[in-house]
């Protein structure tokens, strides 16, 4: 099985690795962007070699594209114009709904399947890559009806090899919860990251206050504009409507703590605590 | 050394096992606020005995009151009012302002150590508590020189014996860098999970999209509201302040999604971006 990755980063590096390891690839080839992540990826040895993208494609069982989102519409049309029938192709992307509709007409649609797998840290960069990555996390299939059944089946058998547990959703329905569960909480979290940098000044305060919760919560602020700032821009719908619940919460809060409103406060903390109920 | 602490949840809980295992405590005795919790208390074998507050303040080498920062200035007063000049008093409040403001004429200030160990779970209650709870996180002493040598030298040695590193601080910059990072935190934490609660309705959905960096943070969410509405009403200047900055850019985020403004989204996220720099 010759396995093409698009994209050399956190995520598509991590496939690299994993997929060798496993076996599931024979030979993993890698495609990077620029000539200087191409030699690290192959400094890194996360593939056995590195091809210009219509050459990769040429000789490719499967291809998998884990490109940012701004660019993977573009990179999935060039490969969905390039392949042959027998050939499968799959994304790595946040978002899905922009994505699924843009190639819904391509003559061959049937060999792309939409995936979204839960899985990432707050590094980025081939650098950040890791084996180990994806194990026992979630990963959400989109419309796998527009598929063709042995396309998803290698799919499913790639991220069996990543010890995926699969799930199915509409692409559109992905969007929504995505927006509501992950999207905002790294808009809560890149905001928190800014304040406190901006209130703060004292660095030394900051790392005797860190393990206070604050370490935890501002993980994510640590993560990668170059892949967060499309996702907001692509599921912008979806997020503004969460963002104005957030903004609403966020007001009631002050206000009661403002006022100094103890039970409404108290009430709203009781309420917040439900998601125990939730993530035990 | 005979240790008194007031207040049998996670806080009280887990310095009483650790200064008993630890042989920094030769007896425990527990002061809680109801029979239930006292039985509960004795059950799990976190204390040696349980008394009423004056007849365990009366055998005390050292008292540590662990109540949420409410009830805390009442009975900080209600020991300092008993004491004899050889005992000593500390606190694990994490507000300090308020409290040593309430206390700083009191005729024996000296004998009390206002600190903050700055360690804690999303846990709460005398079940939660646990050995190792403030191995190696920092604990901040308060004004030390307003304390015997004597009593900030006993003080010290019980965070020895919790293995915690020791910085000082004044009570008032204290509040305000707590409310800085640690503060701030955590209300960004109860409002994401009121907001998600409230948008995602699909509890499966919640599951599925919470590796996707959700689930660490709204960790702080699970937080007890008990502890946590004083600490936001005892703290409201400095909250308010940090808050309204938090907001701010909040709507600065909202605006550049909205209006697909991708290079100053991009822009936030590098600054926000360099949170790494000081927690690695």
């Amino acid at each position: 099985m010759k396995v093409v990755v698009f994209g050399m980063g956190l995520i598509g590096g991590s496939v690299a690795k994993d997929l060798k390891i496993r076996n599931f690839a024979t030979e993993i080839i890698g495609v990077g962007r620029t000539d200087a992540t191409n030699q690290k990826v192959l400094d890194l040895k996360l593939v056995d070699r590195i091809l210009p993208r219509d050459e990769a494609i040429e000789i490719a069982d499967l291809i998998v594209l884990t490109v940012p989102v701004n660019a993977l519409i573009d990179e999935l049309l060039f490969v969905l114009d390039s392949i042959k029938s027998h050939q499968v192709v799959t994304d790595m992307g946040s978002t899905k709904g922009a994505i699924v509709d843009a190639v819904q007409n391509h003559k061959n649609r049937s060999r792309y399947v939409a995936s979204h797998p839960m899985a990432g840290t707050e590094n980025s960069g081939p650098t950040a890559a890791i084996n180990n990555l994806f194990d026992h996390k979630v990963c959400i299939i989109c419309d796998k009806e527009k598929s063709d059944s042995d396309a998803v089946e290698l799919v499913e058998k790639m991220y069996e090899a990543l010890k995926m547990n699969l799930k199915y959703m509409d692409a559109h329905q992905h969007d929504i919860h995505a927006a509501y569960v992950s999207h905002i909480s790294h808009i809560s979290s890149f905001v928190l990251a800014a304040t406190v940098l901006e209130k703060e000044k004292d660095e030394s305060a900051i790392l005797e206050m860190a393990g206070g919760g604050f370490e935890s919560t501002v993980r994510l602020a640590k993560s990668s504009p170059e892949m967060w700032t499309p996702i907001f821009i692509q599921n912008k719908t979806n997020i503004l409507e969460v963002l104005d619940t957030y903004i609403e919460k966020m007001y009631s809060f002050r206000n009661y703590i403002n006022k100094g409103k103890y039970d409404e406060l108290n009430q709203f903390m009781k309420d917040a605590n439900q998601i125990k109920k939730i993530l035990k």
